[in-house]
């Protein structure tokens, strides 16, 4: 997990880098997250009673007028977990939950590469696929701030079985881990290829194997990626034809690989979208890395926080 | 095509429906349309200068900033072909464009079966499939007039070739031409069937043969129907995952098939959606019928006037 103390222009004051126990469960989870937190506080020099709001961005299914946490993939038995309450009765502050991939669009939107956008979409490809709306301006969120699950989206209706339950999702075809599946399974198969010199066993071949496998020329390699940008496109040009976006803007591990990814799969979009929202979208890469969830999760509680105050006057 | 005079509470003051000569180019079909327009005024003793504005829906790229009709699918020739301006100057009044999906969905978030609702996704199923997105409670155009093309969302990448130049695209196989199609292909392979009694011969085999066929119990025309519904429902959970929208409004002619349709849809959508968004969503049928798009298209007509006006003032 990342903590991190934020400015009110968007500058980031201090960070923790924390190690998320996700299989002691919720509770030493939320342990762990009040430490990291105390942790960036402390380099910050400050007290938790000097912030204006805490923002948590958390991968999966999140709630904030609820303050649940429905499901999280990487967080085996969380279901339905009162979050922000925890977290709230144990920094004292107000807490706003919000999705990570929501986070990361509004980090962009305000301080990356969606700045000056009225219309956007944030996709992360890691090792799934998640996604942001921002649509007049703002982060879109659903009725119950569930919107913008795009990793979910059904791109081939018998596709690979998803553990969302779902089967042909666009994360089981394009993501980090459709990559790893897939050079396991043809090199089990005895493909000949070089991505075996870049991890310890064939179980443990993962996407970065296979990245500098085709970085040093490898042909298994830049097949397979080349597999992931046609999906990646395929994805990208529903994303075109159902929001007619002005900017599509790519984040996450996966997107590090770059134009040998990212060039194919702007043209496969091209040829699957409709040629008029498709000449007037910009593809631009993530500008905040790493840290556009921390920021747009800060941006988020300091804008809800606003509404509140707003609201109590305005009463 | 419809042509009406609508008052200001949404009620239809007068309707005139005329053959859209679409064969004989632009021209034509705006002569026509002007033509259609007198009648409908006519019948309702109104001038066209006593209206407030006029709003055209068009099948189609539509894009009113530009008051341009990018393509249309149903006129052939049509290339960003300048319907504001045409209708303004024959009949002097104000006109907006928006696409007929987009109508229809306004026409029913404010006098129909969206009513009251801030997050819905309008579904027309007919020949094609059409989309309108009312998020936040307006309806979302995009950056260009041209978002919710639902019906070229791709939900089998290796599907069959759509005529917008995509493959797998939702309206080839969930929609009244995917229905029909299908049935050709069968009967022409041999499959016992009676649907051929509810039609002039195999060529003119359609969506409405089928379903009277599956009314009296014929069992191909009822797993076409089936099949229709299952790649309807793998739709219906992309819209539920990547919108978490309080409602689903389900319009167009083939959704009067009803039940024996959308239920089954319904079902495969709740086994492809994450559970939550699912949990919370609800299916309503369009309550306008035919009407849901002059509806729309007169209240989106007002309602760009109004801002026009209120801008005029602040400025």
């Amino acid at each position: 997990m990342l903590s991190a103390v934020i400015a009110a222009d968007g500058r980031l004051v201090s960070r923790d880098y924390s190690v998320t126990p996700a299989a002691s469960g919720p509770d030493a989870v939320v342990a762990a997250l009040i430490q990291s937190s105390r942790s960036t506080l402390d380099a910050a020099g400050v007290t938790a009673g000097e912030l204006r709001a805490i923002g948590i961005g958390a991968a999966g299914l999140v709630n904030d007028t609820l303050g649940l946490v429905h499901t999280s993939p990487n967080l085996p038995g969380w279901r339905d977990y009162p979050l922000k309450q925890a977290v709230e009765s144990a920094l004292g502050k107000p807490v706003f939950l919000i999705n990570d991939a929501h986070a990361a669009a509004v980090g962009e939107l305000h301080f990356g590469a969606g700045k000056g956008c009225r219309h956007f979409v944030y996709v992360t490809v890691s090792t799934g696929i998640g996604g942001g709306l921002v649509l007049n301006g703002r982060i879109y969120e659903g009725c119950g701030g569930l919107a913008g699950e795009l990793g979910h989206m059904v791109i081939d209706d018998q596709g690979p079985m998803c553990k969302c339950g779902n089967r042909g999702c666009w994360e089981m075809l394009a993501s980090g881990k459709a990559l790893a599946v897939e050079a396991r399974r043809l090199i089990q198969e005895g493909e000949p290829t070089s991505i075996l010199h870049y991890a310890v066993d064939a179980e443990s071949v993962d996407a970065r194997a296979v990245e500098q496998a085709a970085a040093a020329g490898d042909a298994l390699a830049l097949s397979l990626i080349s597999r992931a940008a046609y999906y990646l496109g395929v994805g990208l040009g529903n994303i075109i034809n159902v929001f007619n976006p002005e900017r599509i803007v790519i984040g996450g591990g996966l997107s590090n690989i770059g134009d040998r990814l990212l060039l194919p799969a702007y043209a496969e979009a091209g040829r699957r979208a409709f040629k008029q929202p498709f000449d007037t979208v910009k593809f631009a890469r993530a500008a905040l890395g790493r840290d556009s969830g921390v920021i747009g999760a800060a941006v988020f509680a300091h804008q809800k926080t606003e509404q509140i105050n707003n609201n109590g006057q305005v009463k």
